[in-house]
């Protein structure tokens, strides 16, 4: 196991790292401090697959621990969701010494998160991520929330989880797709503060993409310091945070532009990144043999979905409509190169737009 | 206009106190650094006796504003106004930027800064507390939060406002049983930090009661005063902050038992302030004289809902359901005497609830 701290003035929080750590939560969290038992807050899938794993060590040492079992999938993250979690708190007499496990993905933690911030008026949690996107991303940061009929994650809070527990060994029955979709977001970190890190990957992808637990220690540590870095100098995003969403306007767009049903996040994702060093090419910021590179980088992964049936206006009408996309003053996140990300602000809107066009008319092949 | 600064460390802001505040609020809050219109969150009994003061000074500093306007009441601070007020933010094109004016007692407060703690993962909030309740107590410490099925403020966050706004003048269109139940916790501030507090209180009562500006705002400021330095020692509620439950333990369980219809919650304060006196007497913790001066300063307020109803089993299942009231390890505030309280740990329970039969037996009157 290895750690990595995150520093946060007063609420700084281990991220532990490791194979079989599920087996050892328990223990973990119990020399962290912890004497009550949680509140484990699940997906059925994750509680299917790995469940008896990590309740058997909380049982251990903690006794009798409650588990609130959700449905998988982003279209759990509602409000409805969120008084069921409620309820079944109140059910299992939890009060405000009472403390929550999220155990699972993304929409796990940021649902289990956003109740943890508002139970009571805030409750400690620690985050058990699952998937490698979780591990690496948005169990970083303490962004928590639920979606709204208007839009993802309008409804939220800055909520620090207590620690970070990411086994590695519960990616090995990850689907494939959704392994690559956590990949392109450890390339986002390397290609915005790391070219080390890329280097890396260029050259483990293959021990990578089997799971190989040294090679899965090693990008997750890398990728979650980056993130955690950046968040620490910018906890409520400012400015410098808004590096790390580099490829995520342009991804949010491709995402909300067909019904979020045809991208995973981290392939609108690696779709926005190839868009961005494809315009950043365009505009002479970037030279094309490194743009060149981290686009064979991130079509090495895998095979993402076409984009060869969205429309120019579709994915313009939800662009327009991104929270990032800051009326009047456009901003977008551009490389100068490889490890070194840039904040743009006044993009122009009409040549943005006319870009988006050929990138879409040429199915993302421009590089 | 008198200004007190609520000192937190990154977070601190002004209460500003006055007759007639309410016309120069676009003013005022243009020149804290506003320049957007905020959205409006009030209740329609409060918007219709001083909306359009308010309203046309906003609109003269920063042009259109849009109104949210919730119902008039406890029963109104749900998860369904939360959701109604956060639809009409999207509607009004609310966004990151945006920020919230919240106009009414508080039950607006409450609801509105909740809102503001959670939307978009949080925006700034400004308080106009039009009751004289929400002006000395709700206003100041940041505390949001909604009612569930299973208790009251059970889900909420901290989030401090950027400002208070409080005009003495809307005070004289306030029923006076409400005039009243403001005062009872201004009572509890001297009792709990200073003599000379309640010294102006029992010298300047009729004037208070008549509404007089000068003594409203002698009294708002100081109440206020007290409140916020307690606050600002102890923004999360470990220790200090505990002694403005002062009454607060009893007085929950007197609104509970009486399934929050009989009294105003600052008069179930006033009996809780009473009880607590009477057996902190009885505990030998304060002098009868002490005691005395002070029920009997509580008393001359006005007439208070009679307990005689209540039975002691009743009020005792409330007592122990109460989130302040901690399993194993009772604690209760006491005076020691005049102006200064204390945190008693380890209160026995058995005989708390003896206290408690004698106390409602004799109609409240053991004192």
């Amino acid at each position: 196991m290895k750690t990595l701290h995150v520093n946060l003035s007063d609420r700084g929080y281990p991220i532990w790292v490791g194979e079989g750590l599920l087996a050892d939560a328990g223990a973990l969290l119990a020399r962290r401090g912890f004497s009550l038992a949680p509140v484990v807050i699940a997906n059925r899938t994750i509680m299917r697959l790995h469940g008896e794993t990590l309740m058997r060590s909380l049982q251990r040492a903690f006794g009798r621990t409650e588990i609130i079992r959700i449905g998988d999938g982003e279209r759990f993250k509602t409000h409805a969701t969120l008084l069921q979690i409620y309820r079944e708190m109140f059910r299992a007499h939890a009060d405000r010494r009472s403390w929550i496990l999220a155990f699972g993905g993304g929409v796990v933690g940021d649902i289990a998160g956003f109740a943890a911030a508002t139970f009571m008026r805030g409750i400690p949690f620690v985050m058990a991520p699952t998937t490698l996107l979780a591990q690496v991303d948005s169990s970083i940061g303490g962004k928590v929330g639920i979606n709204v009929a208007e839009g993802k994650n309008l409804i939220g809070a800055f909520h620090q989880p207590a620690a970070v527990l990411s086994d590695t060994g519960v990616l090995k029955t990850l689907p494939k797709r959704e392994l690559a979709s956590g990949l392109y977001e450890v390339i986002k970190c390397g290609a915005i503060r790391s070219e080390r890190l890329l280097r890396y990957l260029e050259k483990k992808l293959p021990e990578i993409l089997s799971c190989r637990a040294a090679e899965l220690q090693h990008i997750i540590l890398a990728a979650a310091r980056i993130k955690a870095d950046v968040v620490a100098s910018d906890e409520r995003e400012g400015g410098l945070r808004m590096i790390l969403n580099f490829g995520h306007t342009a991804g949010h767009a491709f995402e909300a532009a067909t019904g979020y049903r045809k991208f995973k996040h981290g392939e609108g994702v690696a779709w926005g990144m190839i868009a961005a060093l494809a315009y950043g090419r365009e505009l002479g910021l970037m030279n094309t043999r490194d743009s060149a590179r981290l686009v064979r980088l991130i079509r090495s992964v895998g095979r993402l979905p076409s984009i060869n049936a969205i429309s120019v206006d579709t994915l313009w009408e939800s662009f327009i409509r991104d929270k990032k996309f800051q009326s009047g003053d456009i901003r977008m996140i551009f490389l100068r190169r490889p490890g070194e990300a840039e904040i743009h602000t006044g993009v122009d809107a009409s040549s943005l737009r006319r870009f988006l066009k050929k990138f879409l008319a040429s199915g993302g092949n421009l590089i």
